[in-house]
């Protein structure tokens, strides 16, 4: 038996390419010809497509093969953002997906399966996706972006490096093809991210990438409520457990606590005490936090926009490279995301009476991406932290007596969303998509099991502290306001509850409603932000429009 | 505010260090002289110390800086394998430790814990601690070990790559000193694991490192016992789930298995069905499978002594450099052990009555290394598997009715140890040991909640299925045979649990206790497995001693 089949059959597609290629190096105008001999039908194929850089010009090439010579194939990618994404689903170039996040191309994932033309294999958190494609979803050929690299294809990835190392070593040592656009060559790198021992084929794409700034919340639209909630989840949560290694997600209110550590944390005595290390993208609203000395260390998935000349000059606080400028990587932090912070505070859309959550309220299936990872207990856990043993010996939901940690998962909600559409449900619409869509599971994003707070602008609920179930649910309509869940809550039983400290509204913590303000906000507008970093912040231009508006 | 103290006091430890290198490179004789210039008081030091592969040379000279100069270090170190190791606790250099894996070593650190010279400040899997390197456990200095060299510094890794990429990473990347020991320098690398360019200093230990065969077992050592728990676990899990995505631990159980594959289980006719895609080192006891074409992939956390010709000539089953060899991971391995396996097997020394186990049974705090990483469910996987839904659907132990899948743990533990305790117990020592110790947490490996069955020679125990504690509990005194727990069985119980396939004896599944023989091993000696591999394999001497006895 032949075991040495990848290998010699790499060895046949790069002997086929030679002729389009001079050494590691494609010319763009051959560039479809060459996918052609290096892609072989049946193939998984990994296309690099990140938060915030995609394989453009390797995915628009690969939607242009000669469907006769390439097709069925299986492709791996971890964001799907742009519409040539697309490209080779619908013209059937490829016919299985494994993602974590489909944006807003969800639905049209489910429309093409549905009709039969795709298999969606799985919806992965990106952690998950990287761990397979060491097992089962080992890529054979790769399709990713750098920075620059130099003539020998080493490659500079820079602030973005994120999941490229991940997937590239996935795919060089398992005899796959590694395939790299790149912005730039030059002579000597400013930084090796990869050696070039580890890439096949270059080529280049100078043109410039549509880099999203997702990361970026503009501190003026930051609501009293938002600023209420934070102020809750800073003195109720991470003063209350002195939760120093954490997580924030993406959204308004998480913004609000960042922005309030240096005022009303700070005036609490909580500096050093909370939110000391960190693994978030470089959150332009962590700045103020971060010239106050309260937010020491940051690990990062990957980079922001606008945020490398900040992060350079801050090198005590990044990680950086000898070149000086950001090394994100997504592996890597996610992992500290799941096993080193003790608490995560985030967002959803829906919560059900159980505390369930989900952000796929609509026939739309987006994918999760990194928040169930961060936002679940770590069972394998077993250093500890004060944090992290408090809400374990608080938490009454154990087989038996045998004492454990527990990771503090924070949802951060108000009792409505923007739309008007209540955020508590009885039962939420997940499980109405599941059989819509005959999806093996509904799809959750953070489970009952593993939340353990709840925060609105009535108050907290404490899940860890109900002993049954009925308690939980009495907590969670204890705080769901005047929405349906809420108006059905049990006034005595709630009433027991707050007694217990199960649920906390403000006042019970001295928190005064009217003083929830703008004021308390460190940076109250993009400008400020700006000047906080000493003017080595630098918004992309439509965040100032708006601020002057 | 200065904000790059880390980079500027690098270069100045550089500076003094400089006079005693030639570029990158330290001469044997500078160098302790060299890590009391490039090492301060209070650091963080990583000191490389993997299953295969330790940083000996420097570890010693560390152990032997000027303690005037050099004190008060925190070494953070995943394995303590070695007598130098302890040197630098034992000599006061370091006082604080955090670490995963402390070998025989564990009650010394508690010794030196009572007496006040040594704050154990964690104990970790290896995932965790990998993960904190990247938060708030960021090493200033490494002491890492690779095998050869380029003058640049490049770095070839091979087969023992193990954690170095994760300890080099966070090190270089946050303005650490980086310092390797190689074993040889070429001009030209056979492949380039890590860039020179994340590399500070260097120097040479020609001297062998003493590796050890943690991961070979001799089949001739294999007992009945165990091939019928083998038996058990492929007919009665393996089959019934269809676990074709597996982690095993280390041990003759597991091993049994393995060499059950190409005969037993290729019998029930589950070739291409179970075990195809696994996480494990290159284990001897595969060959056979592998040969079979039974096990298709492998990823491996780290090498395993005598197999590297094998590995080299089969590389579409492990993941292979262009140079051939090995190429082990031990972060990404372990990251594929957590999220991408359906079913994890393993043994333990202890389990109560509820599945809580632990392989921590004395004072002596060796520490679990991966197994609870890997031992555990995984509550962030959104993707699905057969395996992994059929696990969940049975899972009576959720919050509420939403489902959800659930990742199939494996305790296999014969009834009474080897020594003549019993492996079931009432309370675990683990809890007599956390009071003795004044440990936060008492040291389990796998809590009850993550156990989903346990197989002994009496039979098998699936938790999932059971709807109460106590029904937990009647199921494993249910197969926990003539130990005391096994003697206090509520027979009715035990006859009602069996009923409902909670409890299965072998019979039950047509298992015969006299089939279970040497004969159905597909090699029955180290002799058999070198000859399956067509001379490939090579076993460490002391291996073919023994089997000629």
């Amino acid at each position: 038996m032949n075991y040495s089949q990848l290998k010699q059959n790499k060895a046949l597609r790069i002997n086929k390419a030679n002729f389009l290629m001079n050494r590691k190096w494609i010319e763009e105008k051959n560039l479809i010809e060459c996918l052609e001999c290096l892609i072989e039908p049946y193939d998984k194929v990994c296309i690099e497509g990140n938060n915030q850089k995609q394989a453009l010009l390797l995915s628009d090439a690969l939607s242009k093969v000669n469907i006769e010579k390439i097709n069925n194939l299986h492709v791996l990618q971890s964001t799907i953002l742009f519409p040539l994404h697309m490209e080779v689903f619908e013209k059937g170039i490829a016919n299985k997906v494994d993602f974590s996040y489909a944006s807003i191309y969800g639905t049209r994932f489910a429309e093409l399966a549905q009709k039969g033309d795709l298999k969606i294999q799985g919806m992965h958190t990106f952690l998950e996706l990287y761990s397979r494609y060491f097992l089962d979803l080992t890529p054979r050929v790769c399709l990713v972006s750098a920075e620059k690299a130099d003539f020998d294809g080493n490659l500079y990835t820079g602030a973005n490096t994120e999941e490229t190392p991940a997937i590239i070593e996935a795919t060089a040592f398992k005899d796959g093809i590694v395939i790299v656009e790149v912005k730039e060559v030059i002579e000597k790198l400013p930084r090796i991210d990869i050696p070039s021992d580890w890439i096949d084929a270059l080529v280049l794409n100078p043109k410039p990438q549509p880099i999203k700034p997702l990361f970026t919340r503009d501190p003026a639209k930051i609501s009293n409520t938002k600023i209420l909630m934070a102020m809750l989840a800073i003195k109720g949560i991470y003063a209350k457990y002195g939760a120093n290694r954490v997580n924030h997600g993406v959204g308004y209110s998480t913004c609000a606590i960042e922005l309030l550590l240096p005022t009303y944390a700070e005036s609490l005595g909580l500096k050093g005490k909370i939110c000391e290390y960190m693994m978030v993208n470089p959150l332009p609203t962590l700045i103020p936090a971060i010239e106050a000395g309260f937010v020491k260390r940051i690990v990062s998935p990957g980079g922001e926009v606008g945020m490398n000349e900040y992060v350079r000059s801050r090198p005590d606080v990044f990680f950086t490279g000898r070149d000086g400028a950001l090394r994100s990587n997504r592996c890597f932090a996610q992992m500290a995301g799941l096993y080193a912070i003790d608490l995560f505070a985030g967002a959803t859309l829906q919560i059900d009476i159980y505390g369930n959550s989900t952000t796929i309220t609509s026939e739309r299936m987006p994918g999760f991406g990194g928040a169930p990872n961060i936002g679940s207990n770590a069972n394998a856990r077993r250093h500890t932290t004060d944090a992290w043993l408090l809400a374990g010996k608080e938490n009454q939901k154990q087989l038996n007596s045998i004492p454990n940690g527990k990771k503090i998962v924070l949802q951060i909600v108000e009792t409505f969303q923007s739309s008007g559409a209540p955020s508590f449900v009885e039962t939420l619409d997940a499980l109405e998509i599941q059989k819509k869509m005959h999806l093996p599971l509904p799809p959750i994003m953070i489970y009952g099991e593993d939340v353990t707070h709840i925060i609105t602008e009535e108050g907290i609920a404490n899940l860890l502290l109900c002993r049954t179930i009925e308690e939980r649910e009495q907590a969670i309509r204890s705080i769901a306001g005047a929405t349906p869940v809420g108006l059905k809550r049990d006034k005595i039983k709630s009433d027991e509850l707050r007694e217990r400290r199960i649920v906390t509204y403000p006042e019970d913590i001295g928190i005064q409603r009217k003083d929830a303000t703008q004021d308390l906000l460190a940076a109250k507008s993009m400008n400020d932000l700006i000047e906080i970093s000493h003017g080595l912040y630098e918004p992309p231009a439509k965040f100032l429009r708006k601020t002057s508006n």
